[in-house]
Formats: structure tokens, sequence, C-alpha cells
């Protein structure tokens, strides 16, 4: 599955860098590619899949993977911010607004931000009944019903006297890094105005067992590895999956998700192998 | 001009409050209602205008207003943060950091931009190549080519060695506060897929002669009636219209300006007499 992964990094970088540099030349400019350089682009593959599941050309698909990482570079961009997660580290890199400056990491974020809903807008993305559906979920994924609302309730629980429990962490979790892999698993539907049924409850399931594996990596990685911070969740008392399931229940309960996300690629049969080998890829991870 | 611009507030606050107020409750619905609440309207107003120039029924333009107002609040909430302009007084009232805190701030503006664009994509707005244009332009007015762009170059011009010259900032002011306002006045042909030609025009005079008047009134106008601290560009020593024209100067430039955008308005004829009005109005407001 790293193979496979591996295989979209250029596609969609060359996607991103092309989109980028159309834009004036300058430090925002400089830290927007920054930003949006590297990762695992896990959403663009599950973007890639999605549409190919759909008979949806990669053409058409590219410039929706490349603004689902457009989009997930600037939360990046926000959530390390000093007044939010603080961290310096991302990628294995400074962080934005370590490497530039905070007012440059919130405007590269802001432009980002808009630059994903342009390359939403392109022509080959398909008709235009197509491009509005997928606009207006993708809109809905990013906003204060999904991910910013998701990483609000994060910052709230780091200031709130008791740890959230199980089914809180779970809610908040699935708007913050679950609205926008739901965005990317349901892209190929969308586009072809199909059921999204099937891969809406993959990735509900695939963005938790995700989530709980970056929960154990925070545990049991490293730097070096994962080119993040390690250990900061569990310093700062915050409640994770492990924390409220411990190591071997964590492990137990995202094998599970897993399972789920298999199955609910039932309609899709054999062509859907590729989708069924990340969701075991998710949690074995060790980045 | 005042009771004109006064007859869109009820409407288009009306259209922001009940896009918000579908969101989930909380601290972040709340602080982006109180973002997005007062203000002059004046870009609701010019697309409402713009629309009805072109035939666009109310109830197709008002969506756009709110977007248009959604991410002007957007812009000032960033801008207003303490990595940027850092300013504790907006609209009258504590600014959005003050009041909550920069993480939600920062959240806030983030979902106001996400908001505004799914805005766009409400089936009332027109139909799906109209919607589209509309998205497309203002992605493009919003982002690293846009309206942030001209605020990145502020910022950078704050820490720059020798202050911005005449022709330096008019380009900036035409990304920062022209870009939006461009939108705004041209969301009419935009959407009936007609010349843009004259709003253009009349838009880019207009921005100009709005920011001169901002800058007049940085100097001339007191904090009850702006609702905002005044005097900061001079004491940061900051390049402005006022300190590069003198204040007579000023006020000249900003009248052949309104001139220019009046003049570009002649292919409307009578039709267009209160966006002239308009362009008489932002030179000579004192808030």
């Amino acid at each position: 599955m790293q193979h496979e992964l591996d295989g979209v990094k250029a596609p969609v970088q060359a996607a991103l860098e092309s989109a980028i540099a159309r834009l004036p030349g300058g430090e925002l400019r400089d830290a927007m590619l920054y930003a949006a350089t590297g990762g695992k682009r896990l959403r663009a593959y599950l973007v890639l899949e999605s549409a190919r599941l759909h008979g949806i050309p990669e053409s058409a698909a590219l410039p929706v993977a490349a603004a689902v990482e457009a989009l997930h570079a600037y939360s990046l961009v926000h959530d390390d911010l000093p007044a939010m997660d603080d961290d310096d580290l991302r990628r294995g890199q400074p962080t934005v607004h370590v490497k530039y400056s905070q007012a440059t990491a919130i405007l590269a974020g802001d432009a980002l931000q808009s630059l994903a809903f342009e390359l939403l807008t392109g022509e080959a993305v398909g008709d235009a009944g197509a491009r509005l559906r997928l606009i207006r979920a993708f809109a809905r994924a990013v906003g204060a019903q999904g991910m910013v609302w998701g990483q609000a309730l994060d910052i709230a629980a780091e200031s709130a006297a008791t740890p959230l429990d199980l089914p809180a962490i779970t809610r908040l979790q699935g708007g913050k890094t679950g609205a926008l892999i739901r965005f990317a698993a349901t892209a190929g539907p969308l586009a072809a105005d199909a059921d999204p049924g099937p891969l809406d409850r993959y990735a509900d399931a695939l963005g938790l067992a995700f989530q709980i594996a970056d929960d154990i990596l925070d545990v049991t990685g490293n730097e070096a590895t994962t080119g993040k911070r390690v250990g900061k969740d569990g310093a700062a008392g915050k409640a994770t999956f492990v924390s409220l399931l411990g190591l071997d229940g964590a492990r137990a309960e995202a094998r599970r998700l897993a399972d789920l996300a298999e199955a609910a690629l039932d309609p899709y049969g054999a062509a859907a192998g590729n989708l069924r080998a990340l969701a075991r890829f998710v949690i074995e991870r060790d980045t």
C-alpha cells in the first residue's frame, strides 16, 4: 500500500505546484507551496480511488485530489499556530509560522482554503452539476459543521475541567479528521451523482481507525518516523483513544473499525481491493 | 445614500443569521455571528445594485450579498489578530480575539470563509453556470491573487526599510480592499453572463476612493464615529494615501476617483443612479 500511496505523490504535487505557480510571487506563495508539499497524500489517494470506482477519469479527479490536499495543508498550518496546538515540527520540517511568521502562516492557510475551492471550479473536474455538488459538500466538510467544528471542540477540551469521554471524542474526531476524509472518499459518487452510502460508511470507520492509529503513534512512535512531535497529548493530560481504551484496547478498536471499513465496500466487490488494503494500512502505519 | 445602505442591513443580516443558525451551537458559532453582525454593508449593497442592473431578482442576489459580507467579516477577524494588525476595537465593539480567544478568532474566520462559499452554491443563486462563474471569481478575489495577497503585502510593508510609494500602495490596496469590492460590483454581470467591464472599472475607482477616504478618516476621524482605533497608521510610520499626497491632495484624488467611478457607469444610464450616489457617499462618509 505504501507503494500505491507513493504513486499518487508526483501527480498530486505537480497539480498543486502548477496551481500555486500561477499566483503572484512572494513570501505568501512560498509559504503556500512549503505547506502544501509532502505528507502521506492519503486523502488524495481516497479521491482518486473513489473516482476510479465510479468511472471518473484521473484527469477529472486530480484537481479534486489537489483541492483536498490544499485544504488539509491549510488546516495543519492553522492548527500548528501558537494560539492553537503550538507545534514547531510537521512532516519533519519547521512549521510554517516557525519558518516564516505567524502572520504569513495565517494568510497562507487562508489562501490555501480559497485555492482549494478554486481548484474545484475547474472545467476538467466535470460538468457544472458535478462541480457544484463537490463544492457544496466540500464547504460543509470544511466549515463550522465539519473540520473547523471538530478543531474548535478540541481546543475547548484542552481547557475543560474534565477530559472528554469516548462518545464525545468520537464525535469530535468525526469532525476534525473525519469530515475531510469522508469528503475525499465520497468524491467519486458525488461527482457521478451516485449513492455515496457505502463509501460514506467506509470513510466513517476509516477516519476513526486512522485517528486511533494516530493516538497510538503519539505514544509508541518517534519523531524521526512520524515527522512531528510525539507524546504531547499525554503530557497535556488530553483524553485520547489510548487514554480511554488503553493501548491494547485502542489497537483492538482500530482493527474492529478496519474490518467495518472493509465490509462497507462489499457493494463494490473486487474493484475496491485498494481501498480494503488502505484500511489495513492506516492501522499498521508507523508514520 | 445612508438611507439606501440602511435598507439592505435587515435582509442581509437575516440571510447571515439564518445561514449561521443552521450550524451546531457553541462558542465557534457565537463568534461567527458576532463577527458577521454590523458594519456598513457597502459590499452587500454593491451586489444587490449590480444584480438589479442585470435583471437578477433580489432573492438570487441576497445569498451572494451574504457571502460577500461573511467573507469580509472573516478578513476583518483575521486582520485584527495580534500577529497581524493587532486591533482591539471593530465596529465599536471588542474584536473577536479579545471577546473570545485567538484560537476561536482564527477558527471563526476560517469557517466564515467556508460558509461564504457554501452560500454561493445555493440553488436560489441561479443556474449551475451562474453559480460556478460566481464561485470561481470569488475564489480568485479572496485568495493569494486578491485580498489575501494585498494583506500579505501590507504586513510585509510594516517591516520594510522604506515606506511604499504611490504605485505600490495603489496596487496593494487594489488587492486588499479592491478585490472583494470588484467581485461585489460585478456579481450582476457575472451571474447574467454579461460584460463586467463597466462595473469592473467602476469598482476599481470606487475601491481606491474608499481606501483613500479610510486613510483620511484615520487622520481626521474619531473612534466614536468610526468604531475602530484611529491614528494607528501615522503612529506606525506607515505609508498611506494621506502621508503620500497630503490631506488636501488625498481629498482631491478621492474626488477624481469618484468622478471616474461615476463616468464608468455611463452605459447603464439613469438606472445606475444609486451606484453613482454611492461613489459620492464613500468619499464623504464619516464612519
